[in-house]
């Protein structure tokens, strides 16, 4: 296998990525190779040796803490569970929130074998006592892993600090008709 | 803009590619730092190093010229023009066809004011002289440009070789319910 072909290889092992799409990035990249592949390179080359996981929250940063860990403006009395970096990564483009986060980095499952251990959970009980944090908010999937584990955190911590979650009901924009009967179920019980 | 923000938009500029999908590929990479993300730099550095154009058929590869072009096992004799690279590596996957390429790296384009000069077509010439070329197949896309241009290859070369074109009709597997007028339209009027 040539080098081309191994490149084509690894594109279409990233996520979204099948073998046609993944020839048609590394053709548009030898195509302009110093407008976009040589800035692509350097890019990614940069970040790889720079990246890292925050040792506080768990979140993906260049710089360590990360930069919402170290940014003195925001309300460490309040601290946000994601499952994800993507979640937090979706949290901050929304701009509701100005307090710090605590990514689980995954969900109890039984069938993963996922426990609470696995979860950085301990890191957290520590991060409510020592910040004194007034408010633990629980931005996890409303499936069933996610709600096992936001039951099994308020349980541990409910004693330490004030647990509260995302509404739920109809999203912005969201036609009736499109949305899936649940969602209209949640909506109409939570009425308010 | 940190660099993991600058990251994602270098992605984001990719064919197929979006702000999510680039957030998506950029955070697996994150993830995979020894399994991805550092096989992918080395890959991209080592094809940014090696890859051109090559000289005679204008297929890219690692060495120059192609190992399409520098495979003694292969028709010189029959060449096969084709618009852009990415054609050029659909019929090889079909393995259809053993003889060289001819890639234009475009089509005859008022609108984007694309002359036969800008075609590499004084080379298409030459190698046909010199090869003393039997066939030459015109792989161009049934659109208005595609077929203008081979129009105009057909009128220029045809005293000096044999010009066929690819067959059209109905694809392999093809549901005729499926299939846009015109190409049954194209399959009923070219039946055998």
């Amino acid at each position: 296998m040539n080098d081309l072909d191994s490149l084509i290889r690894l594109f279409s092992h990233l996520p979204g990525f099948g073998a046609r799409s993944a020839r048609r990035v590394v053709l548009n990249l030898v195509k302009n190779k110093e407008k976009k592949f040589s800035p692509l390179i350097e890019s990614m080359k940069k970040v790889y040796e720079t990246v890292d996981t925050c040792p506080v929250c768990g979140n993906f940063d260049t710089v360590s803490p990360c930069s919402i860990c170290s940014d003195p403006r925001r309300d460490k009395q309040q601290i946000c569970v994601v499952q994800d970096v993507a979640d937090l990564w979706a949290i901050e483009r929304s701009g509701a929130f100005r307090g710090h986060y605590h990514v689980l980095g995954g969900l109890l499952s039984a069938i993963d074998r996922i426990g609470p251990e696995d979860l950085r959970l301990d890191l957290l009980h520590d991060r409510i006592i020592d910040n004194q944090v007034q408010e633990l908010i629980l931005a996890l999937p409303t499936t069933v892993e996610g709600q096992t584990t936001a039951l099994y955190i308020e349980n541990e911590l409910k004693g330490i600090t004030h647990i509260t979650g995302l509404a739920q009901g109809i999203p912005f924009g969201g036609e009736l008709d499109y949305l899936d009967n649940d969602t209209i179920f949640m909506a109409i019980s939570s009425r308010k």
